[in-house]
């Protein structure tokens, strides 16, 4: 079985709005065991919304229509989903009392246009919308001699969600041949993507009915493992099986194995060990401090620690000597190491990380290049530096240096 | 005339990935005066890229279909195209030389599969790939009785935007009627979407040949003003006439009128009064810190600071009394204050500021509930207390609440 999603309304197909229901459609789709062959965006002009249901009924088994569902003269989905079918509209009067009774419970008062909202495509089963007023609407028809599926969703994304959840989800799996999807992420912090897959591709090829995606950000690597079977035991433990594998292959870049953040887990790892960290940083700016509170309830092992811009801030929050500024540079491993321990020591933690490095455009050299970066954990049993060179733009080396950092302080604390 | 923009890739069918290069196009596609009408997110599949390029060209007159151009099995644009349009391929051997060429200059070694970027669509123009081995392709013929406007861009978006604004532009240029676009982008911070679009519609209303869009992000709205004129200077006057009406009803709402970010407006002003600024966060745990210094050359203005996640750091680093907060808590106007002011004073800056607050989702109570934040400005004149009440998840009331903290600072500023 495939699957078309249309994403309706105008604001898409400007530059500055994307559909992202999609996403969350072609995840639900895939663990069904449904493909997405299409997405189509298109606006809200009645002829070219309806050619585009008309033509996805002609293409897939199950057509997915997310929002133009509303009050407005340029809500046309029920209209042009009735078009593409050869179908009247009509106009339900449970849902017009629902609809004034919704209302009128929040003091509302309902224009006539509202009522549009009423229109039921022939045939149609109404999906009552738990989060907004606009009903959505389920179809099991037929097209030619083929059997279709459709479904026409609210936009807003709560509202998508929790309807295709309850509405659509229960009636897709009555209807579609039982699966059962297993699925696990793994990450690996500071290996590239090239030299990850040259080392696991040999064992994730084994693995044919394991389906494996790779995806890359900045220092960061994601393994997505699925396993489609009739049997969720026998999915879990083919999942399991090559995550197991991967695992040993890629040893301690592996910081994840059930999609926990980097963040999260060096929480995780000084909660366990009773430690606590304090960082001071300088050409991350915050980054890494910003990174770790993120988390909620950071605040039980992460103390803060000093953003040290300028020189004088170096000396005076992280205690870093001024004379080993100048005859290192700021921009130096004796500085890192300095700041580290002084940012340990000021705020009294279990280890202090330091940061400085050159994240340009500008106030690079020959001799200290921009993307230039010096990272030193500290802690009782020493301190330790790093010294590395990122290559990319100002956005890029900061993130590369955050990331380091923080997987410097994980394999610390391992 | 209107557009279809094909993003061809199955990897844009998965919950992971999305087409980003449609906004680029639907950009420079909106800027010569085309509409783009429908996108289309088709997979590696002949019969299914077929059916859609195929389709495309039954509803606009200029199809733009990116992806798909590459060595592999799966590169399947160019078959497409041919066989929507039913007309064959023919293989290039000047495109074959090139590759040879290209390839040899890099100590590549080509394999025989690499030959099929060199098949052309018969009618088509090649373009070439300044930055890529895949040569694109153009199109200008006709379907029916209607002349159609092709073009085959690389999927990479530097090698397409690069391919786009060299190869396509000038033709396009040439062939729509001529027109040109004048646009200003206005920001605010701090003030609602529907208040602030309650208050400007009544005057962007009567410029109907400007077209005015709001951008909503948290805490900040961007106002897009375009307008498209055969003459440019009448162009520009419509534009930067609504701009200035928009300006004086919003006031000091609006920080920036050239597109400039919240960040970069502070920095500016600081440096124009030779000011400098140090921050001690605790809720924002450095997000403030970080945007700041996002931004190159903020090392002139800003010198840093510390998160002070601790009390023991209010303490230690910004020099606030343990007996303050002992007695108001650290969650507190007056712990704002004596960050403000102790961090200010600690750094020698001009400015400085102190955030504190409950970003949740625990750590709330009924006296001070998750959202409640504190946030403080001083300098040589005195200091500002502000205390705020945000909603949302603790990304949200953290983003909230360094935008808060970033505006006081510009008014302060100004």
């Amino acid at each position: 079985m495939n699957a078309e999603i249309i994403a309706v309304g105008s604001e898409m197909l400007t530059p500055y709005r994307q559909d992202t229901n999609s996403l969350y459609l072609t995840e639900q789709f895939n663990r069904l065991g449904v493909t997405v062959a299409f997405k189509t965006i298109a606006g809200d002009r009645l002829p070219q919304l309806t050619d585009a249901v008309r033509h996805a009924f002609s293409r897939v088994d199950i057509v997915a229509i997310t929002g133009g569902l509303g009050p407005t003269e340029d809500d046309l989905t029920r209209e042009a989903a009735a078009a593409a079918l050869g179908v009247p509209l009509k106009r339900d009067p449970d849902i017009i009392a629902q609809l004034y009774a919704r209302a009128a419970a929040r003091r509302w008062k309902l224009t006539r246009n509202n009522e549009k909202q009423a229109d039921v495509i022939e045939g149609a089963t109404i999906l009552p919308n738990a989060n907004g007023s606009a009903p959505g609407q389920w179809l099991d028809t037929v097209v030619g001699v083929h059997r279709k599926l459709a479904m026409l969703l609210p936009g807003p994304p709560h509202e998508m969600k929790a309807m295709f959840e309850a509405q659509c989800l229960p009636r897709l799996q009555e209807i579609l041949p039982k699966r059962h999807m297993a699925a696990r992420v793994l990450k690996a912090a500071m290996i590239g993507e090239s030299a990850a897959d040259a080392r696991i591709a040999p064992i994730y090829t084994k693995f044919a009915d394991v389906e494996t995606t790779i995806l890359a950000h900045l220092g960061d690597i994601e393994l997505r493992l699925q396993c489609t079977n009739k049997i969720p035991e026998l999915a879990q433990a083919r999942v399991d099986d090559l995550a197991g594998k991967i695992e040993e292959e890629l040893e301690d870049f592996i910081y994840s194995s059930q999609g926990e953040t980097l963040e999260q887990i060096i929480l995780y790892y000084l909660e366990m060990r009773g430690a606590t960290l304090a960082v001071a940083e300088s050409c991350t700016g915050g980054m890494v401090a910003e990174r770790l509170t993120s988390v909620s309830g950071s605040s039980r092992s992460f103390v803060g620690g000093a953003v040290v811009y300028s020189n004088r801030l170096k000396t005076e929050l992280a205690g870093v000597d001024p004379a080993l500024i100048a005859k290192h540079g700021a921009v130096s491993g004796e500085v890192a190491e300095a700041l580290a321990e002084g940012i340990r020591e000021r705020c009294g933690a279990t280890l202090g990380l330091g940061v400085t490095g050159i994240a340009g455009p500008g106030g690079g050299s020959e001799e200290k290049p921009v993307g230039l970066v010096f990272l030193a954990v500290s802690d009782a049993d020493g301190t330790e530096v790093l010294e590395k060179h990122f290559s990319g733009d100002r956005a890029g080396i900061r993130f590369y240096a955050s990331q380091q950092a923080l997987d410097m302080v994980r394999r610390r604390l391992m």
